[in-house]
């Protein structure tokens, strides 16, 4: 883990770059929104930690009303439990014994969840419940429509639904049921619809399980992107929202119901980045390329500074292209940008700084960084 | 830094994923190949440690003949000096008194260059040597056709290198000459205009400065797209291969002289991959997302299962598209991915697992990972 660019009470001019900054006030603002938003529909709210990889990040959510988080593999568990979190969501099949076993063991230090799609995987889960004399909740993960994890809905469900509720040392607990694919459907009336057939999926499948009598007492799901239709669908009882503490520019393209961009949520990540290289009239470097942002959703886009766009990124540059007034971006002028997909960015970093008025107030590690083992 | 996830003498097979694999007999004809290539073209080699940004690789580089290395980032010298590296061009410009006092001290304990474009950042260079009483060494960049940094071939230069040669404290070294916009070209044509421009501009820029007094000793640049080309040039003095070493998708698409894809180096670079959902007939998933492989340059590819396709990555997980007689692809079977681009590929991850024979063989950390403060 390499050290923080900042410390306490520093000026945000002085932070050295790049850096990955953290609005505290429209974070916060974030934080509350959506707290408040799962209150009115009265849905749980179980935010993804896979976009912030941060137990202080969760235990913030937490103390806003959340039951937990979710996470999507175990070494993020791990640092979660080990940061204070007591309820942790793996939303995801976990394969292979050294993860297995690692898994059984956290079940003995806090509430975990896990799920499936696989009979094979069903009996290795069991195998490894067992043997280290814990229970595991398991959820079936239902394809509602992304076309990547998870069995059919309906039978196929069903069987595998008995096939956990039948075996030693784990305990079947509901549908994972998350439309990932639907989340960046931009117009509104599109991720209406694609979560409307996953709800009638999710609302068929816990009826032919409870007709079978396999009790589903929770189908959880949903992101920032869809998150009212799961919470207004009757069939949900979580939402797994991640992006919405953060908003990154992919997201700020989805449309709304009056077909403009959905603000719903601030911008509250940045990439502070430096202006390292001036060559040309029209062109400015900066010195956050791809190892500074992830770019799988689109370049990062440059905040407040409506003239000048960030056009191409290589290892360690930024190109900037420069327009009109702002032509006096010189050598040594800090940036903010916005990225373009929160997670894979975050995961970049080993540090949030946190900034209020113009000052560093806190450095918060982000502990379930990397591949996730 | 994460733990690895391997240990010494392990069976391949029991590696957990995803992990980043260097088979380390590829690796080993790698490094040999290139600098038995320098040698024969009597040009002196220094790798760039920005591919690899680990101080162990850089040391076979100069065990291999390589005077030192270049990086990217002032992180990344410190790195490369705290791990034994005498010799480290910073082959960029370096912006802000925070990394420019980190880069004086460095210069105490080893050679270190940098490069500077900017009237104003050579000010500041000057004032950090003289203020930390070291002399550092500068070459002036110049755009050779990247349209990157650097300033203009020819009188632009020429300026700028008489100031750096009249200035407390630092010392004129010589030119960057780097286009690193040539090195995806993918015909072998296409690439050997465009560097045989950017020698044209090396050359003249050259020869104006030493007509007006000023000594070059260095012309420095080149990558593994192109390092032929400047090799055979006799204007450039040295090599900034990095990719060599790994090899990966994106470079496998360059085309040789005989339109065919250029095979000279091997791929010894991997990420290893577990499938853990193998919900449809022509459909699994991996263990290896955005978070394990970076996809700016394109998906990682398959390795060594021609009717396997990767086709899709989000945050945590890979798509696979299963065609023909691998059907019999299982969960928990464990894959290999050629990374599309290797440099911000590497940077996802805290340690190599060299394999040899099918054994964990070396496990090295990436000491210089992250987005370079």
């Amino acid at each position: 883990m390499t050290h923080p660019s900042a410390e306490i009470g520093m000026p945000l001019a002085e932070v050295d770059t790049p850096a990955l900054l953290l609005d505290l006030d429209a974070f916060g603002r974030n934080l509350k929104r959506m707290a408040d938003q799962a209150a009115k529909a009265g849905v749980r709210l179980r935010p993804h930690a896979k976009s912030h990889k941060c137990p202080v990040i969760a235990r913030k959510q937490i103390e806003h009303g959340a039951v937990g988080v979710c996470v999507q593999k175990v070494s993020e568990a791990e640092a979660m439990v080990m940061g204070g979190v007591r309820d942790v969501l793996i939303a995801n099949e976990i394969v292979g014994a050294p993860k297995l076993q690692r898994l059984a063991v956290l079940a003995r230090e806090a509430h975990v969840m896990v799920c499936a799609d696989d009979a094979g995987n069903v009996a290795d889960l069991s195998e490894a419940a067992t043997a280290f004399g814990v229970t595991l909740e398991v959820l079936v993960e239902v394809n509602v429509g992304a076309d990547r994890c998870g069995v059919e809905p309906g039978e196929p469900a069903l069987a595998l639904a008995q096939l956990v509720a039948g075996s030693p040392g784990l305990r079947f607990s509901g549908l994972q049921a998350y439309h990932g694919a639907a989340q960046h459907l931009r117009g509104f009336d599109e991720r209406r619809a694609a979560i409307a057939q996953a709800v009638e999926k999710a609302r068929t499948t816990r009826d032919l399980l409870e007709k079978n009598g396999v009790a589903c007492p929770l189908v959880t799901g949903a992101g920032t992107g869809t998150y009212q239709f799961e919470a207004a669908s009757t069939v949900y009882h979580e939402l797994q929202v991640g992006s919405y503490v953060f908003m990154d520019a992919d997201y700020a393209r989805n449309l709304g119901a009056d077909g403009r961009p959905v603000r719903e949520f601030e911008h509250s990540l940045f990439v502070y980045a430096t202006v390292m290289s001036r060559p040309a009239r029209d062109r400015a470097v900066c010195d956050a390329g791809l190892k500074a942002s992830s770019v799988d959703s689109g370049m990062p886009q440059v905040y407040d500074l409506p003239d000048v766009a960030y056009v191409g990124a290589s290892d360690e540059h930024g190109k900037l292209k420069l327009a009109g007034k702002h032509n006096t971006l010189a050598v040594g002028d800090k940036l903010l940008l916005i990225p373009g997909h929160c997670d894979p960015t975050v995961n970049l970093y080993d540090w949030y700084v946190g900034i209020r008025d113009n000052r560093v107030e806190a450095l918060w590690p982000i502990s379930a960084r990397g591949p996730g083992i």
